[in-house]
C-alpha cells in the first residue's frame, strides 16, 4: 500500500484527489493537511466523500508527512518550495500540483509569479509532471511539478505536430476556454455563480502565468523557442478545458495528420485520437483522465486546428497527479483511473 | 460473470446503465438493442464510453436476449410488457427501468398511462424495486419493475415516519424538483437549453403518473392508504432530484426523529443518514448511488420536513437497477457502484 | 424631475436600481454612494450601464444625500436606520430595500436580525412596503420598508385565500426556489458557481430572517396569528423565485379558486393571475417587475397549490422600489416599469 | 406608426422582435404570422408578452401583409425568397433576417445553402444588413438581407484593421463561442440542457454556412479576398457570442490601435469601444443592441487581438433588424432599443 499524505486538501483539486484515491486499490491517505479547517472531518466539508473517507484535517507537520511514502502538495505557489526540500531528503517522494517546480528558468518564474524562489536546485532537478513526454524520468523521479491544467491540453494538442517539424512554430495561437473550476474554490467576486453564469469572457490576454509554462513545453518538443498567442477564457460550466489549437503547416501538400496523431499517442492510455471529423466535447472526459484529441484541415487550406478537451480537475490535475504516482511506484498507469465520464 | 442484455440502450437510463456496468467486477454486457441506431458503436454515440466498451447496437432480437442471465430494459412503457413474458418463459430475470411492472391496480396503471397492459398476470408475480422495502423478495425474484427517480426519492423520505406511524397518513405534501434528464433525451422543444436553463417550473400538478406509484408504496409503509399531494418542478440542471418532504407530527411533543431514521437505514448501504441540521445537496450524490437524508423539525413545532436527495439516473434508475441485479445475483450490494459523486 | 440617491449602489439590488432608473423618464440618480468603491465610475463596475449613466460613486454623505427627493437604500440591514432619522428630519422621503423597517415587533426584529434597533420610534411608522397591500398608506409615506423577495412571492400567492378565509391558516406551507442573486454579491464560497451550479438544497430550514415578515404579512391578511412552514432552497439560476404554496381548503367543496384570484388582483398592475391549469416559469418574469400567479387544486382535493414566480431583483426588490416611488411622486405606476422579461 | 408584419413569429428572432416592438413607440405590429401556430395568441406561446402584446398568430397571406410598411422575415433561408418579390413589387419593405439576401455570389450560396435560389436577381439589389458599414443604403433600400449573428461579431471586430490595411488579410483567424440560442427553437437533441450544459464543443470546423458571408463582408473592407479560419463554438449559456479575433499586424512597430478602434466607432450608437486593457464580457451586452469591443497586443508582439461581443438574438438578429427599420423609416437609430443589459 503507498502511504499518501495530502497538502493542501480543502481546495478542489485536494478533494479531486481525494476522489481518485478513496478508490485506488494501492494507495491509502494518510493524512491531509488544512491550517484552516483543523480537526474538522474531510467528509463533514465534502459530503460526497461520507462512507468512502474517515479521516480529518491536521496542522501540516513535517514529521508526520515523513511517514508517507509520497506527498502531493495541491497548494498554492510558494506552499510546496518551503517543504519540499526537507520531504526529499528524509525519502519521501513529492508531487506539486502547483507551480512551484515547472518552470526551468527561475528569473522567468520569479517574473510570472511575483515571488522569489526559494529552492533553485530543486527546480533542476525536478522532473516535469505530464507522463506522455517524460515517462521514463517520473519512474524514478524524486520530485514532479506536475503540468497545469492549460498546459497539459494545449502540449497534447501540439506535440504531434511540433516533434516532427510539421508546422510553422513561429505562428501558434491557442484559444483556449475553461470551467470556473479552475479559478479554485477561494471566495471571490469573479467567480460567483450570477457574475459567470449566462456569460462568457476572455482574461488575462496581455499575459497569462501558464503562457512560460506553455512556451516551455513546446520549444522543447520543436526543438527551439516558440512563437505563441495563448487567449484563456472564461466558460460558464464547472469542470472542463477546450483548447483550440492553430498552426500554419509549412508544406501545404502534406498530408497524413490523423496518422500522425494516432501513431504519436497509439500507446498512450489517457490520450484519445478521435476519428477525423470529430468535435471532441469537454462533457466526454467530465470526471475521467482522458484528454480527446481531433485534428482538423478546414477547406483543406494550410491552417491546421487541433481541439483538444481535459477535464481540468483530472487530467489537468489530480488525476494527472495520480497516474505519475502510478508510474513512480510501478504500478498499472491506468490504477485507480478507469472512471468513464458523466455523461450526461 | 454475469451476461447482461439491455433493451433501448439509446437514451439516458441507458446510457447510464453501460457507464455503471463498464466497471462492475462481474457482470458484461453482451447484447444493447436500438432500432433506430442498429449497427452504430455504443462509444460512437456516447463518446464517454471509448475505450470502455466495444460493443454495438443490434436491433431487438429475442434469441440473443434469451442467451442473457438478465436483461433490463430501459425503454418507454410498453415495450418491457411486449418482451418480459418469453424472456422470462425461457428463464431470464427481468428488470424492467420503466414503469410497466411498477404499479398492482391494472385499471389504475391503465388509466394514468393511457395504455391496455398485455400482461396483467406478471404484473401480479413482478416485485417492486426498492431494495430498501423488498430486499428479500428481490433476491429471488424473476421479474422487477423497478422504482421511479421521484417515488425512490420520496419513499426513503417518508419510510421511517410511515412504518411506525408517527405522522398523519392523511397529510403528506411531497414537493420534488428534478434536473432536466428525467424528461429523457427525445428531441423536444420543453427540455432545451434555451427552455429550462436559468429558470424553474412546477409541472403536472393537476397529476403525474408517479403520483400513483408514490400512493401506493406509502401506502404499504403506513399500511393504509395515505394523502398526498405531489408536485414535481423542473430544475436548470442535469442530474439530481431533491424532494422536500412535508408532514405533520401525530404526537407533537414527541423527539428521536433523527434516531429514527438511523436506526431505519443502520444498515442500508445507499441511505445515509446526515447529522442533525443538515442540508444535503443534489451534487453530494451526483454520479453515486446513494440517497442522502435529513430530517428536520423546524421551530419545533409539528412539522417535519425530511430532505431527501438521488442522482435520479443512478439510485433512481440505472444504479439502483443495478443494485438490484447485484442482490438478485448474489454479489455485493455495491459491487461496481462504489463510485464518488462528482463534486465539484 | 425626481431627484434620486442611492446608498449602496454596489450590490445586486443597487446596479438593478440604476438598470431601471436609467431609463426612467421622471427620475434622475443625483448621488449613488460607496465607501469602498469610491471614485470608479458606476459604468466601470457594470459596463452594461456604459453609454446610460454617467456617475461615479462617492462616500456617503449627509448633505448631498439631502439634497435629493427620495433616497434608496440597497443596503444590509443596519445601515437604512442609521442614516434615515436625519434625512426624514429633513424632508427627504426614504425608501430601503433591507429589512431594518419591514417588521413591526421589535424584539421579534432583534431576535433574528441580532442588532440592536436604534429607531424603533421611525419602525412604526414606516409603511410596508407592498402595493398591492399598502397603496394608499405608501402614497403619502416618508418611510418605506420594501418587502422582501421571498415575502413578496409568498404573500401575493396567499393574499387572496387568507383575506377571503377560505383556507386553514394554521396550515401553510411555502416551498421555496430562488436563484443565487438572493446571496447578493459579496464573495463567499457558498454563492461560487462551481458550488451552486448543478446542484439544488434547501438552507435555512431551522428558521429564515424572512420568516417573520411573511408570518406578520399574512397574519395581517388573515387578521389573526398563522402558522407557517417557511423552507427556501437555492437553486442554480441567477434570477428568480418560484414559490409554491400549500394550503387547506376549508369547506371542499368550494369552488371559485380561479375567479378568487382574477378578481383579487384584477387592477394590479404587475400581478398576472395566468389561466387556470398554468405553470409559471420563474423566466417569464426575468427582468420584469411582474408577479405571475396560477392556483391549481390537484385531484379536486381539499388541498390547494399557489404557484407564485417573481424575479428576486426586480419585484422582489429594485423593481418594486421603483414602483413605489412612482406612487409616491404621483407618476404612473408602471412608469420605467415596462420592459418585457428577456425569454428567452 | 410604422406598420409591421412578422413572418415566421414563433421562433427565438420572431419573439426577440416582438420583444423590442413592444416597447417601441413608432411602431405596430399588425400581423405576425406562423402556420404551425394558427390561432393561437403570441402570450399564450410567450408569456413574457403577456399584457404588452394582444395579437394572434395567423397564416401567412400576401394581402394582410402586403397592408404593412415593412415586414421581417425571421424564418429558416427559403422562405423569404418566396414571398419578397411579390410583397417588394406591392411596395412593402422586406427585411429577412434570414440568409436568402446575405451573400451576392448566388453559385456559393446555393452551394452553402444546398438551395436553388428562386430571385437571383433581387439579391442584387438587396442591401447587406450592417448599419455599421452600410447606414445610406440602408435608408433607401426596398430589401435587406440582415447580417448573421457570427459575421455581425467578426465583421465588427476585424473592420477598423482591415479598411485601414493594418493587418495580414491573408492570415485571419475568428475564434467564435456562441449560446445556446443560435441553434434556434427547433426540437433536437444537440440542443437539449443535458446535451449542451456543463459542456464546451467546437463543431462545423470544416465549414461552416457563415464562412462565406464573414468573408465577403471581410474582403469588402480589405478590398481584396481574405485568407479566413472560422471555428465556431457551441457554449453553455442561452445568449451572447463572443469572438476572440487573430490577426498580425504588417508593421509591428504601429502603435494606436486603441485610437484605431475608438475613432472608426466614435459615432456609432452601438458600437462601444471599451478602454485599453478590457476584457468584454457577453453578459454586459444581454438583452441590448450593443456590440463591446476590446482590442489587445499582448506581450508587443505583431499578433494583434480583438475581443467582440454581442448578444446574438439582438445585436445579432432582432435589434439589428430593428435599428435597420428606424433608419429606414427615419427614425431615431436607438429608438426603441435603448434597453440596459441585464446584468447580472
Amino acid at each position: 500500500m503507498i502511504k499518501v499524505g495530502i497538502v493542501g486538501g480543502t481546495g478542489y483539486t485536494g478533494v479531486e484527489l481525494l476522489r481518485v484515491l478513496a478508490n485506488h486499490p494501492s494507495a491509502k491517505v494518510e493524512v491531509i493537511t488544512s491550517r484552516s479547517e483543523e480537526g474538522v472531518l474531510v467528509a463533514d466539508m465534502y459530503p460526497n466523500l461520507r462512507g468512502h473517507l474517515d479521516i480529518g484535517f491536521t496542522v501540516p507537520d513535517i514529521e508526520t508527512l515523513a511517514a508517507c511514502d509520497v506527498v502531493f502538495f495541491a497548494t498554492p505557489h510558494g506552499v510546496a518550495m518551503s517543504m519540499a526540500p526537507e520531504l526529499i531528503d528524509r525519502g519521501v517522494r513529492v508531487i506539486d500540483l502547483g507551480a512551484d517546480f515547472r518552470i526551468k528558468d527561475i528569473p522567468l518564474w520569479e517574473k510570472w509569479y511575483n515571488h522569489t524562489h526559494t529552492c533553485p536546485e530543486l527546480v533542476e532537478k525536478a522532473v516535469y509532471g505530464l507522463p506522455e513526454v517524460n515517462r521514463e524520468a517520473i519512474r524514478t523521479a524524486q520530485l514532479i511539478g506536475c503540468a497545469g491544467c492549460y498546459p497539459t491540453a494545449v502540449q497534447l494538442g501540439y506535440l504531434p505536430l511540433l516533434e516532427k517539424g510539421w508546422v510553422d512554430h513561429r505562428r501558434l495561437i491557442a484559444d483556449c476556454k475553461s470551467g470556473v473550476s479552475g479559478a479554485g474554490r477561494g471566495a471571490s467576486v469573479g467567480a460567483l455563480l450570477c457574475e459567470t453564469s449566462e456569460s462568457m469572457k476572455a482574461y488575462g490576454v496581455p499575459g497569462h502565468r501558464h503562457l512560460p509554462e506553455i512556451r516551455q513545453g513546446l520549444a522543447r518538443a520543436a526543438n527551439k523557442p516558440v512563437g505563441l498567442t495563448f487567449v484563456p477564457h472564461l466558460t460558464p460550466m464547472i469542470r472542463g478545458i477546450h483548447a483550440t489549437l492553430y498552426s500554419v503547416l509549412k508544406d501545404p501538400v502534406d498530408s497524413g495528420l490523423q496518422e500522425l496523431f494516432e501513431a504519436r499517442y497509439a500507446n498512450e492510455p489517457f490520450v484519445d485520437v478521435m476519428p477525423a471529423g470529430s468535435h471532441p466535447e469537454t462533457r466526454s472526459v467530465k470526471g475521467s483522465n482522458v484528454c480527446r484529441i481531433s485534428v482538423h484541415r478546414p477547406q483543406n487550406d494550410d491552417t491546421v486546428v487541433v481541439l483538444s478537451v481535459i477535464d481540468n480537475l483530472v487530467k489537468g490535475a489530480s488525476g494527472q497527479a495520480v497516474q505519475i504516482m502510478n508510474i513512480m511506484f510501478d504500478r498499472p498507469e491506468n490504477e485507480g483511473l478507469t472512471q468513464v465520464a458523466l455523461m450526461p
